[in-house]
């Protein structure tokens, strides 16, 4: 387990340095899956034993004091990694994601969103990378998935997941095809795809026709389903997942349709795939970001 | 013709700021390529009414001496674009362009290849951004090519050319496939583009079973031959390239195959295509630069 073998770097910092890794989460508002996001990102760093400190600011906090409390993490010589939870709340506006990760200092940026990063990224030089992506990376190299040579089709463009993930495949010698919604026959492009990697945020819009058969299947997407017409659509009837929809009054899926299981190779499950490794990595760059620090 | 739509521009800046838009290229030993095109650049920036200044350093300056120009540079108010031509003595070291670029100014960097110009480029955000991708959107724009929903395929990752290129096609919404020297099958990787960009140095490497017939094909090489045996392996006796190779000595070819002219819906011509595109970039970005600063 990846957070297991980082627990000796992480012992070896501390006592080099006299204090833990630390982390430090801006929290505005309470969207419930920031809430969850956060709590599993804090936990993680703390059993690992790092410092995870949180900052909460109140939904109707004003976007300055985003900023500000980025600023004074800036300069607290005890925090080596700042994370801003997107999204802020709708009122501070469209760009104000963009202009807190600006503010951050690049050399705490564990998100790996700072323009400066992200273009270190490009030249293949970066050492602060976006969590998801690098989650992703690390779990096919994990599974023994040979990159080198092979076509990675990517389903999505963001900043967040779709161009870093497109980087960071490329660099591993993969040929790169980056799709989306604009994207000619999509099913037939991703059909040349030997990796495939869904990262568009819509529940099960990666069927069959999407994969060639063998291919290996990434799902980054995570959607919370909470009409039973939705979950029955999915899942026959006897499925396990309508039950679990049934105990717990709603369903995390992911981007790729359930029968995709009959035609990939391998399929990453959501929940449970991308998603602890991007909080394993969340970990793993506050620790390179205090040992580059240090 | 670009150069003249952007004397006006020009034109309103220096009456405006009391003097015209500055641009200083950083020239270190006589590589004759880098002569021809530092000649191109300055003359272009002079005949639209800018102020090109050249410093020149020895092929046997030291490294600190070209970061001690760009310091000095960056602070003098009435340069604008800073440009440092690639490739440095090979004395200097393997990483010593990418140090450069790291030292210059972000807002005079009319190259775009310092990381965070680089960064808000991916973030679809830059103001900044490489000539020579520029310039081959230009020429695709101009000519009336649509590019949404369009597949490009690029050959050749190179921070300088494929990687931007691929970033500028993805924001115009075309479907962008990045191949390399490890691409499994490129030919048939290359055929399924309407837009082909071809970036990689290697002349006449695109051959007519690369294209498929209709394409659009931007043609980034170019590479002097000096060898009668080369030229004569490219093109038929008769062909009006080979007397231009014997009136000269040698031809400057792109990485196309002249063969493909034949299948191809569009072809950029080498020389004469990206070239002046580029050069005309340069003197875009330095206004650009210029009224930023402003």
């Amino acid at each position: 387990m990846i957070r297991a073998e980082l627990r000796p770097r992480v012992a070896a910092f501390t006592s080099r340095r006299g204090r833990p890794p630390g982390l430090a989460v801006v929290l505005a508002g309470h969207n419930p899956a920031s809430e969850i996001y956060v709590r599993h990102k804090l936990r993680a760093l703390d059993e690992a034993g790092c410092r995870a400190q949180l900052v909460r600011l109140d939904a109707a906090a004003a976007f300055t004091e985003v900023l500000d409390a980025v600023a004074r993490l800036n300069t607290d010589g005890a925090v080596d990694g700042i994370l801003v939870q997107s999204p802020l709340p709708t009122e501070m506006g469209a760009g104000a994601e963009q202009r807190v990760f600006d503010a951050i200092d690049p050399a705490k940026d564990v998100d790996g969103f700072h323009p400066s990063n992200v273009g270190l990224l490009v030249q293949n030089r970066s050492s602060l990378v976006a969590c998801t992506p690098l989650g992703c990376l690390e779990l096919l190299e994990r599974a023994g998935i040979p990159l080198a040579g092979r076509h990675a089709v990517i389903i999505g463009r963001s900043n967040i997941v779709g161009k870093p993930m497109a980087l960071l495949l490329l660099h591993r010698d993969a040929t790169v095809t980056l799709c989306h919604s604009r994207t000619v026959d999509l099913p037939a492009v991703a059909r040349e795809a030997d990796i495939l990697v869904a990262a568009i945020g819509r529940p099960a819009f990666v069927t069959a026709e999407f994969v060639k058969p063998g291919a290996t299947v990434v799902d980054v997407g995570i959607t919370r389903l909470d009409q039973a017409s939705e979950v029955e659509r999915l899942f026959p009837a006897g499925h396990p997942r309508r039950r679990q929809f049934q105990a717990n009054g709603s369903l995390l899926v992911g981007d790729v349709h359930p029968d995709v299981e009959e035609v990939a190779g391998a399929l990453t499950p959501v929940p449970g795939g991308v998603g602890p490794l991007t909080i394993a990595m969340v970990l793993r760059n506050t620790l390179t970001a205090a040992e580059n620090r240090a």
